[in-house]
Formats: C-alpha cells, sequence, structure tokens
C-alpha cells in the first residue's frame, strides 16, 4: 500500500509537471516565434507567452506549492531521488519568495525598455541611447543581488542563477590561470606565419549545407525521432520534453563554418536535453544541471571533437562528396588546421576556441565592476575598448563592433557569460578523461564511430539531471574539481601542432 | 472620465482574453502535432495540451467569469457592440454551465475510448470493434440533448452547438427542395457520355504543386504576412489570432485535384479567419460567426469560383507552366469540364460538388436517428449502405469505405455534418449576389482579377464575427434566408453546360 507520504509526493509531481506542462507550452510559442511566425502575429504571440508566463508563475508561487513543499521537506520515507527533487523545488521556491512581484513587475518593464533601447542603439550604432536604460536595469540587477542574498560578492548572486555554487572567487582563479596561458599561445602564434583558410569562404549552397548538417547531426547520435532541426535567425536549442528537442541553425551561403559548428553545438546542447531522465519530467532531476554543463555538452562536440583531426578523417570525405569543386584541392590536414585558425578578432561569436576566453573574460570584468559598482553603464565603452586593446590587441572601431554585440545586458542576463569560458574548460576536462577512460577513442572516431563518447556523456552526464552541482559533477566524473590545465594542455597540444611553433 | 460599466467591460475583456491567450496556446501546439512534432514527442504533447484546456475551462466557469457577465448584463451604457459580446459571452457561460464537470469527464472518456476503437475498426475493416464504444458516445449525445435542452427536437440542441438557430425543421425543409433536383440532373447526366478527366492523374510533382499552391493563395488575397501554409496529413485551418492564420495541405503526386481544391477551400477559411477584426481579439465578436458560415466562406473560392471558367481561363495558362508536358493537350474547357465531373461514389471527402450533398444527407438522416432513438449503432451498417444505393447507385463494398470513413462520429461530433451542404448553399446564395451585385464579376477573373469578390465577402461577412446568426447575417447579405433554390439553379446550368444534355 502506498505511504502518505507517497500520497503526498504524487500530488507534487503532479502539481509540478502541470506547471511544466504550461511552461514548455510558452517554450512551443517561442519556438514558432523564431521559426515559422508570420510577421503580423507577433504582437498577439506577445501576449500569449506572456499570459502563460504568469500562469505558471502564479502556480508555482502559490500557497499550495508552499504547503506542499514543506509538508514533504519533513518526510523522511521518500527515495533519495524524491528527496533531491523536493530539495531543489524547495530552494526554487524559497528563492522565487525572495522577489516580490513588485520587484519582478520593474525588472520586467526595465529590461523590455532596455531590449528596445538596444536595438535602436545597434540600429543607430551609438551605444548613448543604450547607456540610460541599461543603467536602470543593473540598478535593479544590483537590487536583486540584495533580495537574493550572497556571502561574499554581490556578483556571485547573479552567477548563481545560472550555475549555482559559482562564484567570483573562483572564477577569478579559473581566468588566472588560464589567461596567461593563452597570452603566451597567442604571442607564440604571431611569430610564425597565419594560416589560410579562405576556401571556407567560397560559394556552398543552402540545400547541400542543410544536407551535410542532418548528417552530422545523425553522426553525433542525435535522434531524430525525439527532435528536430529547422531555420531561424540566431541558432539556438529548446525542448518541450526530453522526448521532443529542438534545434535550430543558420546558414550562409559564403561561410561555411557558421552552419557547421553551429549545428555540431546546437546537437551537443540537444543531446544532452535529449538523455534527461523522460521519467521526471517537469520535476527538477529531468533539468539540466547548470549552463555551464550545458555549455560542456555543446563545447565537447562542437570542438573537442567537432574540431578534431580524427572527426574530419572520416567527416571530410563524405563532406566532399557535397562540395567536390569547392574542396577539391583541400586536403584533411588543410581542412582541419584551416577551421582551427586563432586569431583576435571583434565579435565573440566568430572567435576562435583560444581568443574567444579573452571575449568572456573581458566581459566578466566589466560585469563585475558593474555590479560592484566601481564602474557605470557610461564608462562600458572606453573599458570595453580598452580591454579589447590590452588582450587581444584590436582596435575596435565602433560601438556595433564593440559593446553593443551581445544581446545579453539587454535582457538583463548578467552573470551569464562567464559559463560559457567554464564550459568549455569543463568539456576539456571531460574530454580528457573520456581519453584516458578510453584510450582508442580517437582511432575509432577516424572510422566515424562516436558511439563510445555518446555512451560516456549518456551514463555519466545526462541522467543526473540536477542531482549534483557543476562541480560536484565534475570531481564524479573525472576525478578532480574543475581547473584550466586540462582546456591548456588541450589548446596548447593543437596550437602546436597546427602551427609548428617550438 | 471613463464610466463604471466601461471599466466593468476592461476587466470583461482582459478576463477573456486571457482565456483566449490560453486556448490559442493550446492551438498552437495542436497545430505542431500535426505538423512538426517528431514521433517521441506524442505523449507529452497530448498532457500538455490537456492541461491547458483545462486552465482554459476552469477561467472560463469561474466565478470571476459569473460575477463580471451577470453585472454586465445589466448595464445600459455600453456600445451596442459591447452588449452584443456580453450577450453571446453569456449565452456561452450558461450553456457551459449547464454540462456538469462530471459529465464533461464522462464524455471525453467515451470519446476517447470511440475514437480509438475506430482507428482499430479501420484498420481491420470491421464495424464491429467501433459499435459498442460508438453507442456509448450516442447515448452521451442524447444525454447532451437533455441537459442543453431544446424545443421541438433532441438533434436541434446538437446542431445548435455548430450552427446556432439551426434546426432539423429548417434542414428538412432544404433538403427537401434540393434532393428531388440534384436527383433529376444525376439522371440526365447518366444519359449522355461521361467527361474524361485521366490526365488529372498524371504525375505531378511535388515541388511544382506546392509552388502553384502559393499562386492560387496568393490569387485568392491570402496574406503571408498574417498567415502560412505547412503541410499535414488531412488538410485544415487553425489561426492563434486573425493575423496569425495557419493553412495546412497535402500532395498526391498522382493526383493534381487532392491538392488543388483543398488549398483553395483552405484558402477561403483562412480568409475568413483574417477577415475577423483583430480589436476584438478573445471576444464573441472577433470569432467566426458558425460552421455553416465558415463552410460558406471555403466553397465560395473551392467551387463557385475555383471550379469555374472564368477562374480557369486566367489560372490555366499559369498551371501550364509549371506542367507543360502533362497539360499540353488539354484546353481550358477541357480543364474545366474535367474538374466538374458528376459521378456517384463511396467517398465524401473525394465527391464532386453535386452528389456530395447526397453524401451529406445520409450521415445527416442517420444521426437524426440515432439520436431520436429509432435505430442504434448496431443498425448503421445496414442502413448507410441501403442509403448510397438508394441515392446513389452505388453497392459499398466494406465498412472501410463505407460508415468507417468520416473521423466525425468517433470524436462526437454529431450534428456537424449538415453544415457541410448548408454553407454549400450559403456559398451558392452569396455567389449570386455577387454576380447581383458586381454584372462584370467574371469578366474580371477571367483576367486573373477577383479583388471585387473578396472586398465584397470583406466588407459583407468578415467583419460581424458572431454579431448575427447564420440566417440573419445571410438574410441581411443576400436579402432573403437560405433556401436551395439558388445551389439549385447554380449547379443545374453548371451540368448543363458541361454535360450537354437537354
Amino acid at each position: 500500500m502506498k505511504s502518505s507520504s507517497q500520497y503526498l509526493y504524487d500530488s507534487y509531481k503532479k502539481h509540478f509537471q502541470e506547471i511544466a506542462d504550461i511552461k514548455y507550452a510558452s517554450a512551443v510559442l517561442q519556438w514558432d516565434q523564431e521559426t515559422y511566425l508570420p510577421q503580423k502575429g507577433n504582437d498577439t504571440r506577445g501576449r500569449q507567452i506572456a499570459t502563460l508566463s504568469e500562469l505558471a508563475h502564479e502556480k508555482f508561487t502559490s500557497e499550495q506549492t508552499g504547503h506542499l513543499l514543506n509538508e514533504l521537506m519533513m518526510r523522511d520515507d521518500l527515495s533519495s531521488k524524491q528527496k533531491r527533487n523536493i530539495e531543489l523545488s524547495f530552494e526554487d521556491y524559497k528563492k522565487n519568495k525572495k522577489l516580490p512581484s513588485a520587484f519582478v513587475r520593474k525588472s520586467t518593464e526595465a529590461i523590455n525598455k532596455s531590449f528596445h533601447a538596444w536595438v535602436s542603439a545597434r540600429k543607430e550604432n551609438n551605444f548613448k541611447i543604450f547607456e540610460q536604460p541599461l543603467q536602470e536595469v543593473i540598478d535593479i540587477k544590483k537590487e536583486e543581488t540584495e533580495l537574493l542574498g550572497y556571502v561574499s560578492h554581490p556578483y556571485d548572486a547573479l552567477m548563481n542563477e545560472y550555475d549555482k555554487g559559482l562564484t567570483v572567487k573562483f572564477t577569478d582563479v579559473l581566468f588566472s590561470a588560464l589567461i596567461p596561458h593563452l597570452t603566451v599561445i597567442l604571442n607564440r602564434i604571431k611569430e610564425v606565419p597565419q594560416i589560410e583558410n579562405d576556401f571556407l569562404s567560397q560559394f556552398f549552397d543552402k540545400n547541400s549545407q542543410w544536407d551535410f548538417s542532418i548528417d552530422l547531426l545523425k553522426s553525433i547520435h542525435f535522434d531524430f525521432e525525439a527532435g528536430r532541426q529547422d531555420i531561424s535567425e540566431h541558432p539556438f536549442t529548446t525542448n518541450f520534453s526530453s522526448r521532443d528537442v529542438r534545434l535550430t541553425t543558420r546558414i550562409d551561403e559564403y561561410d561555411f563554418g557558421n552552419m557547421t559548428w553551429s549545428c555540431i553545438h546546437e546537437g551537443g546542447h540537444g543531446l544532452y536535453e535529449q538523455g534527461l531522465p523522460y521519467e521526471e519530467y517537469g520535476l527538477p532531476l529531468g533539468e539540466y544541471c547548470s549552463l555551464s554543463i550545458h555549455e560542456s555538452q555543446s563545447r565537447i562536440w562542437e570542438n573537442c571533437i567537432g574540431r578534431s583531426l580524427a572527426f574530419w578523417e572520416h567527416q571530410f570525405p563524405n563532406l566532399k562528396k557535397y562540395f567536390p569543386n569547392q574542396l577539391k584541392n583541400i586536403s584533411t590536414v588543410d581542412f582541419y588546421r584551416g577551421i582551427n585558425k586563432v586569431t583576435p578578432s571583434l565579435i565573440r561569436t566568430e572567435a576562435d576556441e583560444l581568443t574567444y576566453h579573452f571575449h568572456v573574460l573581458i566581459r566578466y570584468e566589466i560585469e563585475k565592476q558593474l555590479i560592484e559598482g566601481t564602474i557605470n553603464s557610461n564608462d562600458i565603452p572606453f573599458v570595453w575598448n580598452e580591454l579589447y586593446l590590452k588582450h587581444l590587441g584590436v582596435k575596435v572601431p565602433d560601438d556595433k563592433s564593440g559593446c553593443l554585440q551581445d544581446v545579453h545586458w539587454s535582457h538583463g542576463s548578467f552573470g551569464y557569460f562567464a559559463t560559457y569560458s567554464i564550459g568549455s574548460l569543463y568539456a576539456a576536462q571531460m574530454w580528457n578523461a573520456i581519453q584516458n577512460n578510453q584510450p582508442d577513442v580517437l582511432e575509432q572516431l577516424k572510422i566515424g564511430n562516436s558511439s563510445s563518447i555518446f555512451s560516456w556523456l549518456k551514463s555519466n552526464i545526462y541522467p543526473w539531471g540536477r542531482f549534483y552541482n557543476s562541480n560536484e559533477l565534475c570531481k564524479k566524473v573525472t576525478g578532480e574539481v574543475l581547473n584550466a590545465e586540462h582546456f591548456i594542455n588541450y589548446i596548447n597540444s593543437k596550437c602546436k601542432t597546427i602551427y609548428k611553433y617550438k
């Protein structure tokens, strides 16, 4: 017979799954907005999404939720997974209760305003238009850190939204271990002849690129019975359950790399979502661990695997079938070197694996200071341009290719950027663990077999959901907490092979 | 300054628009289910749709709704449109309250069971499997007629769900005016040589058919900035506001007619949805009048216009550009005759404009008797086959091509079929009014111009929403209530021209 705790747990499950139904419904509406929505449908779509969000929020912050969770927190006859679900839901609930609805409303309004200002500012290529609305968002974010609470640095409270347990202290240590090494490598590369990769900018027709993208996704085990790919302006991954995962990509006919690595990147995100436990639908253990771990799952496929020589030894002949003329004089090694060219640049999303971290560092430093209050939004262009010159040696010509390039701040997403770098470091550390665990992994990749990599991720990363936080999971599967060493070794060895410096 | 009634009306509007947001969100999820959903996503999608339906229902039947409507029904300082919205919402609310939630649950369960039984029965080509589950649905429908109430015939209560004010008495009069004339025409056709239209069954490739379908929709003024077309197994039209209308079509490469007239048909539905007043979003005046009027809007474009010689005098040369080989020996008149071939057949959805009404009559007669209780579900196959022999002279070989062909009964949609015929009669009556009003309409069609037809519909039919019921609207725009005469004249004159009988 079912115990009273099990009855109560069932009520909790039903309640939270209904909230998930509403949230996922809203995600379907957003997916449709980015892929198929006719232009004039935008206004009504906005209000439909807003209504669903409010409903989900109301249901989540209702007395019923509080009652269920308070009651279940006192029960000790639940399984360890059930207990963990309750703990995590309770954490979410308490955090949510810390933000009064008047504050949430104010925040939504400020973000809405700042997003529109950012769009105008980009159009006019003038940060001044964005300055004041952005400062309002920053002030609200500062207030949020006080409402949420923190131990040592206010910015910790914001980073926690994306990666629970992440701190300024930890991130500073990581960057200070990482950045000097990357600077050394970058300087060495400057001393040797640069790689030529113009062949990536020929004409690659849309339909063949699309077909190749499907091949790529199949090769990395994306399940098309539990997901699909469509076209959107900015690639993204979303899901409406672990059995319905939607990827999008974009195709630039004069830039082969644009689709290819964003496709593998989103595919990696998609594999993670498809691997989350379906039976935990709507509950914390059915949700991804953190944005950092999510990013590690995209980066390991995009970079560690998708930019490796072994991977392309198998894929390149296939690619040549689609584009025989464009690639007829290119060898696999030429291709491998070309797709790994390292060069300082202005735009984060177009950066190579190495210089990418400088882009992230710059944003991280600026955000920290904005939240500390040591700088304000009107200082951003100056600080931004100084840091780009210092770290990457590039001169920022205008705001559009400088501090107006990313949407994140206009959305109020402060504390997000670091997870991009941290995700890459997790990826390198996991990739190292996989290679130690499976010494023939590169040999297998060369013959087009990535099953053992997929199996490793499928049994070590995907099934845990939010059971562990990022670093606990990392320690469990790699034997040590996150450190910069594995990424440094990985990128150093790759650059050395490619650039042939001493 | 706003009056208290206006404040109250604003609350009503906000409340009903939120309910609409949820319903339309559910419609997006259903549209996605029919067009893009990956196979394994089906289960979760089912529960997401169910949760949204329950939420919308809860909100609609809440005390808040009752309070707002009761209060507003007593106000006399509202505009006539506002009053009409309140009256109609109140009607809906009261009707909804007549069905206790236990009854709704029982009904949903029975329909779910009968739908699955229908699928199995079709697969096994055996009505027996469907018989008992269907009888349960029929019994529930009988109960529903008592709960909803009716004046003279219980079946009236069910027809009212689809077309307010429609009665058995009125429908019987229509059919008895219509059917004898159609039988006479059918007999005349039997006496003259049959038309040859095999050319429609050649190979017509998918992509060209798709491109032609877009041409067709543009030619009838479908606004692609406020809607789109996609592929699904069964063509349908849905909308998420009047500025986001989704059509679907299917393409059979060996049956040119399959896509063409279903595309124009759905396009006609879509034009109506796009023409409904956007400012009445979520309120009765923003909703379609009735299923009969909806059907009139699809049929007028599909048949009166889309199967006219004038229309194809312009479109046929365009079509020939897509399929020069298939159509090289076919003249516009051959084509016109071919697409209007009249011949008794087994399947409703494949029937021509004339014999279509016999298919509807047969279902109408059977439903009426089932609801009266003069026959039961186990009588259906016999009665069905008898009626097909009597009216169309065709022998039904098995249940699949007989009484198992339509999904409607398995969905509990009793009272629906008549609206198909009635919609065609409304279409013919409106078409007659348009021709009287615009004597050069056919001349305009010949040069590809259907703007004046579109304008007439856009000013006479679309903007009214549910302000009038079907027959009130008909009288207002054609000067008389619905009668069979216009359709009889229309089809008689067409068949005479095509078959050249005396």
